[in-house]
């Protein structure tokens, strides 16, 4: 019997490279980016944070939902070899970041964490099937619903008690202090709104963030800064919760629509910029409503705002084509 | 160079009339009339029943809101031109009446009452794209979904403070007074209910948009009146809160699931009828289930539980034509 | 005029004959068991333990709601002829075991009783519509649905006034009691959990149950107490409330999943034995997730954690036939 779709046997070292680079490229998958080093930089950022905010076992969580995910794609494989290009893991690797940031770390902890990444690479596999229509996926989804059944679910089940959860109430207390409006105070919650995507908060990490997103796109790196000013810009002005704006709660989602709607599923030209921004501001007002939305619950909503906001602006398919912009446009040749 | 599509071009006066009668359709289309004369007649409505509950901000806000939403169409136009039909305007002459009457009349306010408008327009397009395969649109859910992110994001930014939502609460308080069954005061319940449509609490604006229905279609006028009706008898007869139902609460739901069913998705006739009356005992219970639901965050149900209702009614695709009616029929003949 | 689909006239004992098939094998097909017998000894499990709890009210409800359904299903008869496997009754049946569980027993609720097992046959052929596309249809969802809108609308109408929900709360109260582990008890706990698919609290009920299915499939008993099993260890590992265990409210959901993907949508063999098991303890996290979910309203999950598990774990459409046993498969070669 010949096996003509593998022409050359696979050597052991092989394998060891291939699921290597599966899972790096998981990691690089969480911003779009199907780049091993993009994902190693992403990982470095997790692990300089995590530490820096005495919190390990977030980064080795981290690790283990990306191993977890992963090998869920390789026990049962789907039709399309998706895995390889690190859409196996890259649910996997927020679900190992947000366990250990809100729950005990217990062994039924670690249980869950591992069960819920595998979970969420089988889950991915059938939202994408419900989506392919409207030719959208699941995005961060797949971990943002299991996350949120597990959270929910550690409020009933004492062996995965929450750690760091808010408690759940109907309204928010009196905000206490004051925001610094500094430009170095800015700085850093800038960059603290693009660290959250992974759910850390360090303004180091978001400088590693940045920096691997430039290794493998340049405008990745531009929409992500853009993405998170503007959330940044807009959380100052209807005047949010001085608390959140400084930990970059109100960055993160912004700047995956940002990198999505900006440089992935649209090509880069002016009316796709001025889609993004559009979609920007959506996502800030978003995660406002879902803030409040999660209150009774004391959760968290994950990235959910990103995908909702990026369904909404996906899901109209509009044509923003470089041949929309006629040649003459003062913007298009700027662009160009 | 010959523009085929356009054999004649427009004058200024043209456009202008054309953009008059866009915006004036898409008043109608909130109650499925494609006629600018309708749509007059609820603005109509609109501006007395605000000024009489001396809060004009609502009328002017919803010229702002239908505006803003048809400009959204022009500037990132569809494939298909709903925009002249007035399918633009529907969903942001409700943001246009939600917001100023929930929210604090800040500039922060009208503009995110214009952003939210323009949101509605691109919303619609996705969300019809996704119902398409099924033959139901997304109605006003684009004005439902939209209004609640930012009613809820009201509670997360000072900016946008409410002004008139309840307060978050798990139960309903001790009901306080008796309701006046007297037929005059059932007759303004009734209005009410039709006028609740866009918000407005006020009888005589139920009168202005039963004339403005009846102006483009008698079934339309005379389902409203109906789905008003029905509703008020199972209020009354279930007990519910008697503030509630002076106020029209049960009536502007049914009275849309009353015109959609009875006399736009399916021809007028006996089984659309009975069908119809179906819907609307449904759209009442769903109508309180709603209420119950969006009591821990204290933001209104709008017109969700008419969107909710009639998809569930759409779906099935039951065949209800006149073929269907057995010439002998007694109430067939009655209505032929 | 000829009638060539029905070539021999039905006798009246014909029609009642099928009519009454038809309502058994409705109550059979809330374990997808299209038997008339199987839904026999369901009913009679119910009749037993709903006497033994002291609530015949549940017994003569499930009636009432079985044939509310079946006659929804005649009087606005579906493309496909459904009803007569009993597709039409099995939402109906658990409408009709909900409602007097949970509400006072009045005039009033035995007509939203009514009124809501007819909904469910019409809501369970549109949400089929919507979901034709993936292969999976609703399940039990018009049942958890529709009951879900009653049971919320009932805290705003005290028409249909609760009369055993719980008090709506953010937080569930200190948990009294321990749990009783002996094996005696446990036998109890794991009857229990198959005997709450309709919403009974009596081990004995469980045993007609499990009866009931083996009459029609052997392999649907075997799912069914192994899907209970697991539940109730998982629960008990996690250290779940002591009294919700007891009660078997653990059990009911993933008893579904196990029988849904073990022997129904899937054949039995080892590859679907695992992803049946893997499906089972997503249901687990999925009933407590949604437990919490349900607490700010008081209103019970009924089955739609089974619902939710059984559509995540149906959409990837994994091919897990028994061509994919390779044939040197222990495992393989064991359940051949």
């Amino acid at each position: 019997m010949t096996t003509t779709n593998n022409p050359a046997p696979l050597t052991a070292a092989d394998r060891v490279k291939l699921s290597v680079r599966s899972i790096l490229r998981g990691s690089g998958q969480v911003m779009f980016q199907q780049s091993a080093w993009t994902g190693l930089f992403f990982l470095l950022g997790i692990f300089w944070g995590s530490y820096e905010c005495h919190l390990p076992q977030v980064a080795w969580g981290a690790l283990v939902g990306l191993v977890a995910s992963t090998l869920a794609g390789y026990i049962i494989p789907d039709k399309e070899p998706a895995g390889y290009d690190g859409l196996w893991g890259f649910n996997g690797i927020l679900v190992g970041c947000a366990f250990p940031t809100f729950l005990a770390d217990t062994w039924l902890m670690w249980i869950a964490l591992f069960v819920c990444a595998m979970f969420t690479t089988w889950v991915r596999s059938g939202l994408n099937n419900v989506m392919a229509p409207w030719k959208v996926n699941s995005f961060t989804f797949p971990f943002v619903l299991m996350t949120w059944v597990f959270l929910l679910a550690a409020r009933e089940l004492p062996g995965i008690a929450p750690a760091a959860l808010s408690a759940p109430e109907l309204t928010i207390g009196a905000v206490a202090g004051h925001l610094d409006v500094s430009f170095g105070s800015l700085v850093i919650f800038w960059l603290k709104g693009i660290a959250q995507v992974f759910l850390i908060d360090s303004w180091v990490t978001g400088v590693f963030f940045l920096v691997g997103l430039a290794l493998c796109s340049r405008w990745a790196a531009i929409w992500a800064a853009i993405g998170s000013a503007i959330a940044l810009g807009l959380a100052i002005l209807f005047k949010a919760d001085p608390e959140s704006i400084s930990a970059g709660m109100y960055g993160f989602s912004p700047v995956l629509t940002a990198i999505a709607l900006g440089c992935t599923f649209y090509k880069v030209n002016i009316h796709s910029a001025i889609w993004t921004v559009i979609g920007i501001v959506a996502t800030f007002f978003i995660q406002a409503g879902m803030n409040a939305l999660m209150l009774p619950w004391g959760i968290p909503t994950l990235t959910g705002p990103f995908c909702v906001a990026t369904w909404l602006f996906l899901l109209p398919a509009y044509k923003l084509d470089d041949r929309d912009l006629p040649d003459h446009s003062f913007w298009g040749k700027l662009f160009k």
